[in-house]
């Protein structure tokens, strides 16, 4: 039924694309059926995943690779799940005019997600709004999170380069490396470069990265940017390239696509059968009655699961609801 | 199995506590059993959970909120979900001195946990580590979590009273609307209220509070401490035993925790489904078949789904392993 929209958006309609994200943030019924339909027409977009701590300059430096990608005459799209973000409304006065640049460029889609409420989660909402907008031919998709929470970070799992933004800040290396955010970066930007402190910030990560070299295939570099100033921008683009044709040479973005729909296929499958399963406390009077007895600690969680999947009926009643057709 | 360290934890060896509370976050097969047997014993502790922005002085709070706590002979568990917590070991090293004062206190069990790759999901996690620490017989859980992310403010939802702990800076209040944080707040502290707009943090977060009153029953109030200097730590304490007395006398004490039973049996049975399907990829080879498709995109994920949920030899291997005994 969503063939309408859906065809509408390949072919470049903008407001269709915007309406199929809102079903993806809805975690709508008919959403497996627009990712089937749009499954054909993905695989275009590279994606590039911009994360780290709040006010790191993240926003600043999506707005100027922004700028480089359509110097190059690439179209570009933004996702932001970051509630400190420009785009995702967090501004100041100043970004907001600043994004206005992109906002009337008809080759730029901007589009900011809750990180919070989000119905289908965050990561997998995420992952889905990427595949809408590889669907709809955008060359470039950038996605901005703050990296901080298991979520947030998560959604990083769905790009193909990953940028992790710091500032030269006391301590902040530590916590950098406490949240993991080393570990997933495949390009290290230190922004704000002018402040003090930036040059042995950037010796220190290299120090960092030559104790736990990751792979072989792939030197992360450490970069000095100064988003606000423009400088370094250009440099931290190259990377990107660079990482880009890394992944594709050894054939690493071919089996990191097969991974990811791997993945998906999994968790669709176990998604449909939990819907499935809360389906059935309406109908199945035994699950219903399981229910109400944990409600009032006659019987504990754990064991009352056990008794419902050893049960005949509702395992019977299940299977039947899950084969007879209707799944999405 | 567990019955041996369960009832030496009931006992009350710690070391038996911390063995169950690492197989909790190993998320090991034997979880449900411990879960299973430590049921009757639930109940008695009350849960405080403490969050807010990184740097706000959660951990000085929990501290002298511990002190009060011993004050009164009860008994306390710390549980830190917050990488730059001094409990899971974030600290500088005034603030490890300072904790040692608890560390060597028998009354208090401080445990720190992994934010990230936090095996079985950081709130579900959470959730059981609270449990063995209810059931080992603490009076007071207290939960220090950051309040960024949605897997980290989701921890809340297994706490009765919810402390959000913020300090006064420019955009923090809108920060904090924006993060959710006021709306699971069920007392609002401004910390460092020595700080220069602490007094306007406090109005700005009445006035808010008054044009969006959350309920009837309880006037959610904002309190300014300075833990370092351990002033207003007496006011929050009577703060926290007054919503307790709220939420006892109002019933909803009782329903909060029926309603966590429920979710707790649901996401069990969806958990032990889920396992035995992961479990059946190599054993049955029309799954395998359609993972392999799905991995090479000669099939779409979710089209996939649809098919394996179809299909009958599928189902019925799965209904037969999902009956036959050895769920957990």
């Amino acid at each position: 039924m969503q063939a309408g929209p859906v065809s509408d958006m390949l072919q470049g309609r903008q407001l269709s694309l915007a309406r199929l994200i809102t079903l993806v943030e809805q975690d709508h019924p008919e959403v497996p059926e627009v990712m089937r339909l749009i499954q054909p027409h993905l695989g275009k977009a590279y994606r590039v995943g911009i994360t780290g701590p709040p006010g790191a300059g993240k926003s600043s430096l999506v707005d100027r690779i922004t700028t480089v990608l359509r110097s190059e005459r690439l179209t570009v799209a933004i996702v932001a799940a970051d509630p400190t973000s420009p785009f995702s409304g967090g501004a100041v006065l100043g970004d907001r005019i600043r994004m206005q640049q992109h906002c009337l460029d008809e080759g730029v889609f901007i589009r900011s997600m809750a990180t919070r409420g989000s119905l289908g989660g965050l990561p997998r909402t995420a992952r889905n709004v990427i595949k809408l907008l590889d669907a709809f031919g955008k060359d470039y998709v950038l996605v901005e999170t703050v990296g901080v929470g298991q979520n947030e970070m998560d959604v990083m799992e769905h790009v193909d380069t990953v940028v992790v933004v710091l500032v030269p800040e006391a301590g902040d290396t530590i916590q950098t490396m406490k949240a993991g955010l080393l570990e997933i970066a495949d390009i290290l930007v230190v922004n704000k470069a002018d402040r003090p402190g930036a040059d042995g910030m950037v010796a220190e990560l290299e120090a960092m990265l030559q104790m736990y070299p990751r792979q072989s295939w792939w030197k992360v570099p450490v970069i000095s940017t100064q988003a606000l100033n423009n400088v370094g921008v250009d440099l931290l683009y190259e990377k990107v390239v660079a990482h880009r044709r890394a992944m594709e040479e050894t054939g690493r973005l071919t089996e990191k696509r097969r991974e990811q729909r791997k993945k998906e296929f999994l968790e669709t499958v176990e998604q449909n059968i939990t819907r499935k399963l809360l389906g059935l406390i309406g109908s199945n009077g035994e699950l219903s009655s399981y229910l109400s007895r944990v409600a009032d600690g006659e019987i504990d969680p754990y064991s009352a699961a056990k008794e419902v999947l050893g049960s005949q009926t509702i395992i019977a009643q299940w299977s039947h609801e899950l084969s007879d057709g209707t799944n999405e």
